[in-house]
Order: C-alpha cells, then sequence, then structure tokens
C-alpha cells in the first residue's frame, strides 16, 4: 500500500498542477501547466486526459541516469487519479455542477469521462474539500476531530471535516461559506447577491474595493501600474499607511471575523484553519478576524475558538486530492 | 423495550412540561408546572426533583378505579429521565453554561444532581435539539437523512442531525444559529452584538421593532392594551393592513431566509424545519422566507431547498427528550 502511487490533479484558476504522491503523503514528482478556456465539455476531457497521461509517460521514461532510483517507483504506474476540481460539484456522482475556471461550462461528469480515457480509477473532489482532506492528512489540521477551512484566494470555499470526513450534504453542496450573507447592504456578488463573504473578503474583493475607495491612479502612479494591481499590494499598502488600502483591509478582517464566529455558532469544529491566496496576508488579516470572532462569541466559550493558518500552502489541494484517490482504492 | 417508560421534561421559559413516554413515542400521561425563578443552584436541582419525584409518585397513587390500567403500566415505574434545557449546554458532560430562563444561573450540573436526587440515570440535552430529536422521531422530520431545525421563539435556537444523531460540535454548542450574524447593522441582540438573527426574528425581537415602528398606544388603543402586545398580535396586524406591522414582519421573513439559506449553503441538510412559537404564523412568515432562501441559492439547486414547518408543537422537545433517555438506556 505504501508503495502505491496516485497522480493527484489539481485544476486552479490559472494553472494545473499535477503530483505524484506516495501513500505517506510524499509528493515524489510534480508538473504545472498553463490553464486555457475550453469551449466544450469534450475539449476539457481529452486536455486533461492528455495532461495527466503525458505526466505518467513522462514518469516510465525516466529510466536510467538520475531518474533510475525515482523512475523505479515510478515505473509500477499510479494506481489512481484523484482531481480537485473548482466550483459546486457533487463528489459521490462525480459531477461538477458548474465550473467557473475553465470557460464556465456545466454538469460536467469530469471523473468518470477522464477516467477512461486514461484507463484509470478516477475521482474527483471540490478543490477547497482536497484542501481540507490535504491539511488533516500532513498539515496545521493533523489530529483535529472536527475542522472547518476557509480557502480565501479568488474566491471563497469551504470545507466541513468531521473524524477526517468531507461532509457533503445532502447535495454535495455543503461548506460554501463563500455563499453566506454576513451583510444583506453589502456589495454585489459575482452570484447576484448582496453581502456574500466572498464579495467583502476575496482578492477580487479585495481589489474592487480598493480601486473604488481609492480611484485608480492614485497616489501618482499611472493607471498602467494601477490595473497589475494585486490584493497582495493592497495589503502592502495598508502597512504602509495608505488609509483607502487600510479601510478595505479592516473591512475584510471584520467581515471575515463574522464568518469565522457563524462557522464557531453553527457547526463549532475543534479548529477553523483559514488558507488560500489572501491568507498569506498573515497577521494583517487574521488578527482582527479572529479578535472580531472572539468578541462574538458567548464569554466563556471564547477560548475555544482555535483559528489556525493553514500551513501546506498550494500542496494541500495536490495532497488532498491524493487522499481521495487512496482511500477510494482503500473502499473507505 | 417498548413497555419501558422514561419521563420526559422540558425546562421552558414559562412553565415545566413533564411527560411519561414509551419506547413509541407515546406520551401516555402529561403534567405542566409555572416556571419559576431561582436564586441559586441547589433551589433549581430541588425544585426539579421535586416536581419529577411528584410527578412520578402521582402515577403510582392512581391505583384503582378509572386509573387502574394506566396505573398497571406506571407502576413499573419509569426507567430514566430526559431533560430538555434551554441555553448553551454541553450534552456529554451533563453541564449547562448558562440558563437564562431560571435566573441567568451558569455552569449547571443538571442531570447529575437531579439524578441523584431521583435516584435514576437522568440525561440532558438542549432544548432546541430535543425538538429536532423528537421531529426527527415522530414528526415532520422523520426519515431525513439529515435535517436543520430553527426554533422560532422568545429566542431562536437550532439543532443538526445527521442520520438521525445531534451533531454537538466540539463543544456542545453547535446549532446556535440564533447568534449567527445576518446583519452587522441591524439591532442590537441580548448577547451584545449587532445583527443575530435572534435580534431580527425572534418573538422579541419582533415585538421591540414594531414598538419603536408603531409607537406605544398607536391606533387610538391605550397604553394598557399595548403593553401586553404579543408577537402574534403584531402578524394579526400586519395580515390586516397596518403598515408599521407589515414593514416588521416582512423585515423578520428576509432575515429568516438569510439563515435558511446560509444553513442550505454551509451544512446543505436534506430537509429544514421551522419550528417554535413564531412558526404558528405560518405561510405569513415562512413563505417570504423561503422566496428569501431560494433566491440566494445558485439555480441548479433551488429546487433542492426543503423547508418544512415542524408539525408536533410542544410536544417535539418531550419527545426529543424521551428520546435521549431511551437511547442512552439503550447505550446508542
Amino acid at each position: 500500500m505504501m508503495k502505491e502511487r496516485v497522480v493527484a490533479v489539481d485544476l486552479g484558476g490559472t494553472s494545473l498542477r499535477l503530483g505524484l504522491v506516495d501513500g505517506a503523503g510524499r509528493i515524489t514528482r510534480r508538473r504545472r501547466l498553463p490553464m486555457r478556456i475550453f469551449t466544450s465539455r469534450e475539449d476539457l476531457y481529452s486536455w486533461l486526459a492528455e495532461a495527466v497521461g503525458g505526466f505518467i509517460e513522462d514518469g516510465r521514461e525516466r529510466k536510467g541516469g538520475r531518474w533510475a532510483r525515482r523512475a523505479a517507483c515510478d515505473s509500477l504506474g499510479p494506481a489512481a487519479v484523484g482531481i480537485g476540481f473548482a466550483g459546486p460539484s457533487d463528489a459521490e456522482r462525480g459531477l461538477v455542477y458548474y465550473a467557473p475556471n475553465v470557460g464556465c461550462l456545466t454538469d460536467l461528469r469530469v471523473a468518470s469521462r477522464v477516467g477512461k480515457m486514461l484507463g484509470l480509477p478516477t475521482f474527483l473532489e471540490n478543490d477547497a474539500n482536497c484542501a481540507a482532506l490535504g491539511e488533516h492528512w500532513r498539515g496545521a489540521g493533523r489530529g483535529a476531530r472536527s475542522l472547518f477551512l476557509f480557502t480565501v484566494g479568488t474566491g471563497i470555499g469551504g470545507c466541513f471535516l468531521i473524524d477526517g470526513q468531507v461532509w457533503h450534504g445532502a447535495h454535495g453542496i455543503a461548506g460554501e461559506i463563500g455563499h453566506t450573507v454576513v451583510d444583506p447592504r453589502g456589495p454585489k456578488c459575482n452570484c447576484g447577491k448582496d453581502g456574500c463573504l466572498e464579495a467583502l473578503v476575496s482578492a477580487t474583493a479585495i481589489l474592487k474595493a480598493y480601486r473604488r475607495a481609492a480611484g485608480t491612479g492614485v497616489n501618482g502612479m499611472g493607471a498602467g501600474r494601477e490595473s497589475r494591481l494585486t490584493a497582495k499590494m493592497v495589503f502592502d499598502r495598508a502597512r504602509r499607511g495608505d488609509a483607502a488600502a487600510r479601510s478595505v483591509v479592516d473591512r475584510s478582517s471584520r467581515a471575515l471575523g463574522v464568518g469565522i464566529a457563524n462557522v464557531f455558532h453553527l457547526l463549532n469544529p475543534e479548529m477553523i484553519l483559514v488558507g488560500g491566496g489572501v491568507s498569506r496576508a498573515g497577521r494583517m488579516l487574521l488578527g482582527p478576524a479572529v479578535e472580531e470572532a472572539r468578541r462574538a462569541i458567548f464569554p466563556p466559550l471564547q477560548a475555544s475558538l482555535k483559528v489556525r493558518r493553514a500551513s501546506l500552502g498550494d500542496d494541500a489541494g495536490l495532497l488532498g486530492a491524493a487522499r481521495v484517490a487512496f482511500r477510494h482504492l482503500a473502499g473507505i
């Protein structure tokens, strides 16, 4: 079992990441390909199958030379494929309802179609769920009996784990914290609602709010530079005392704090993790968010709130996708 | 087993309800006592033990006459006691952190102390959790693999059941939907936060908002009558076209809709039930709430939202408390 390998696939917004993962959660080989937009489902299925197939083949070809030892393992061939996919999906049925990252395709049967093309058992899981499984397996969530993960990136995802298992809910969409409403008078979300957590805390939301607050080309910088503005730059400016950036970051932190407190009251997990690109802002975002959340909790329980930064970065998703494949192989 | 009886106790805001319940979920004898305020924990424990003890004794004394048959069953004596208790509590440890209904006592060890006084195994569960267990056993929630219950009364409680078991969370407070924030610019809650669901939808909140909107003694009625105003009267006035009442009811419905949609996105239960006194307003409250919730859900999943009124009324809590006792007896 420990010698078995699986291919883990993380289908992100800007890149496709592939990893060969062993039973101990080590990533022994990696690849990153740029994402593209797909015009049809078949187009996506073939591209994915080719990318995974090529990754497996390259492992086999690397015999001799400095690849010899590694190839000896790889040559057994992976036993399965686990795919982490952004968008609301039903993991049990292998169905993605809607995939914003790949050209807004709907009703994708990724696992069964790609698996058939590869001739390998292939399993699907939502990317936020993969990240939580990865953190629980090898990262900051190890040992937690219940855990909720916020992934704060271009969008906001979430996942609730009970005893290390994803709680999918009745229709596979449980954990969608990004589309819970935390302020009905807040900014409009891409989903059409007002004041979703995603419309207040995601990288996209932070950029949008900052552009509105500061105006383009502010501080004597040209529109060219401002058009390449990132959420990270907004945090950097807030650190340097830019008032507009400061106020946007404050609002986002407070909204994240409301989201954390709501999860604590409703699910009461042993541990809450915050991961995703925006979480790299670290204490500046998380400090005030945890303070806000703690204030919102009934005093005798305030000390029970345990919020940590996720520790595996991008690897969490790959490891979680691998975990899904290993569990399916083991029949768990 | 089916001949076994347990005493179910529902410690509400205004009355203590007792019931003798059999294994099929039939309440074969009942009693209701007015609640009082307690100045110490011991005072509460003794009063509860006396009330339950008296209820059991009276069953035994009713031999002969028209009580003969019933007493033949009762005389076996109940096998255990199940207590439903308002307030954040840790059912596994039998600890109530805080009990607003009985004079704001804290850190109550109700199950162990009352059980010792009675000489009977005694078990505790939060009252909203009891209501959900009751509805799942004998009411509108029968057969649901996962279920979330909102109890909308003087306060707002909630409970999440997975496969008929309460999800208590790491510290026993899971399901506290009443203290999730749905509008940070909304009215202040008793807990100190702004815009908790409880501060927008509970009977107390509806009354408070109506008094503010309409002013006391409005519509030519005296202050005397207005001081006896109830949430039910606010709904009745809204039905008759009172604009202030209408606007308060609309706001509450919308807030309940946000709460329902948040639960759907985060927990994605198969069924959502709404119970408690305020739910008796029926379609007037629930109709717009469900519409609001449905609008908030990703379109392909809108048809999956299943919201029902709880069907057992006050008996849900008694039956759930009995269920808790039966399960403990069976070692489940």
